[in-house]
């Protein structure tokens, strides 16, 4: 029954990232690379001539990188490539609230639809989360049961053995994935277990994205920097997010609860 | 006794943003665009003479911004400006959960510091704002029943009164704040009604923040882009979402009650 419901998730996720992709496609909207250099070179080049002393240079070059900074900044990562993979992503940053950044909306019915998909989907991930985060508990005791018989001690090994499996499922494996097995070459031992936490915290900053093939400070001119891992790495992202969020939760409720008795005392 | 527990989490966000300023202002740790701008010129304009043909220019416009969008999609918002404003805003990004993303961590340092905030700052935010979000309907209830008296109706009035009251305390007012008193002049009554829900679910994409100065599409290119608000922008905004959490986390939880319940039929 939970995997019918994380079906379904999946699924309305592909069919808002296919509506997504409708909205944000329209041929109106284009603000692209092309359209900002034609606007810079219509302001600074034509000014001068096609010569230009190293200062001209140097000046011209601040702009560049002041002018798509704020670009960036604010219309930010209005991201011109609206593949079903990168609107999906757009899809479940909304629903589990980690939100990104690298692919948001830019036109006012993306805006809209993005508003209306966080009051259905964000419960939704809630409730889903929970059930799939009951299914490793139910397991476990279970088992711990079956091994240890029911005793007190049996709920308290549960308890321990719920943290370990979910630390190396939730934690460990996917850090290790994205070391070994992902595009991140360029990212260390701590990027990786940074990106993981970020992630399940649902902070999420997007500095680092699974999936994003970009190299850390590599000034690698000529690779595409909206390269999304693609649709294997986005719903394994899902499915590892979805299954982790209640465990993760839990421990964040765990050291609440200490704060709060120490609060009191 | 919540109050105190309100300037003790500002105090103790000022404190974390201090330690992040002290982290990452580290002399070595300079990615600063005069950096960028530096080998920049050295791989692309040396090669040339100073004189650029038409499809010359383009070309090289072309590459910087692709190795600008690479730069930030990847170390990303490397911001070169910690002030303790701006570290103040990754704090409380951090530990709401928002995670804006225009101010993150660069050095393995500041990610370690990020990590252990998030387990420590992410449960302090939940307690507190669920303290805050009890005053709120507690004064209603308070007020409610001197009022109509202690009936099974006053009850639903109650909720209904708490539900409308903190609508206009933490959407509409920020939003009006945000349209007709903040200096996003080029937000439109969306954009602002958008950066209020996207903070407020803490999805936090980093596309509209709370006092960012920048321009929509403006090109204007002498504005500094890591201009944020200054710190009473951050302070209104920290309060804000920390009020108001709990009350969009009910919201969000009863959307959650009306769905299951549906899903069960
Ligand atoms: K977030
Ligand atoms: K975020």
């Amino acid at each position: 029954k939970v995997l019918v419901a994380l079906v379904f998730y999946v699924l309305l996720n592909i069919l808002a990232a296919y509506l997504f992709v409708l909205i944000e496609k329209h041929p109106d909207n284009n603000y692209t690379d092309e359209w900002f250099i034609f606007n810079l070179e219509k302001k600074f080049l034509s000014s001068h001539n096609n010569c230009l002393s190293t200062e001209d240079r140097r000046f011209l070059l601040k702009e560049v990188v002041v002018a798509y900074k704020a670009h960036l900044v604010n219309n930010s990562h209005s991201h011109p490539d609206w593949s079903l993979n990168n609107a999906l992503l757009l899809s479940f940053s909304i629903a589990s609230t980690i939100g990104y950044g690298t692919v948001v909306p830019n036109t006012p019915g993306g805006k809209v639809f993005s508003l209306t998909l966080a009051f259905i989907f964000i419960p939704f991930t809630g409730l889903l989360a929970a059930k799939m985060g009951a299914i490793l508990a139910y397991y476990v005791k279970k088992s711990c049961r079956s091994i240890f018989g029911s005793s007190p001690r049996t709920k308290y090994i549960g308890v321990l053995v719920t943290f370990l499996l979910g630390l190396i499922l939730y934690v460990v494996m996917p850090t290790m994935l994205l070391r070994f097995v992902g595009n991140e070459e360029n990212w260390d031992f701590l990027d990786c277990l940074y990106c993981v936490i970020i992630t399940l915290t649902t902070i999420g900053f997007g500095d680092y994205v699974p999936g994003l093939k970009e190299k850390l400070h590599s000034f690698n001119f000529f690779v595409d920097p909206s390269s999304h891992g693609g649709i294997f790495t986005t719903m394994t992202v899902i499915i590892w997010v979805v299954a982790g969020l209640a465990w993760f939760a839990t421990i964040i409720n765990l050291i609440g609860n200490v704060l709060s008795k120490r609060a009191k005392e």
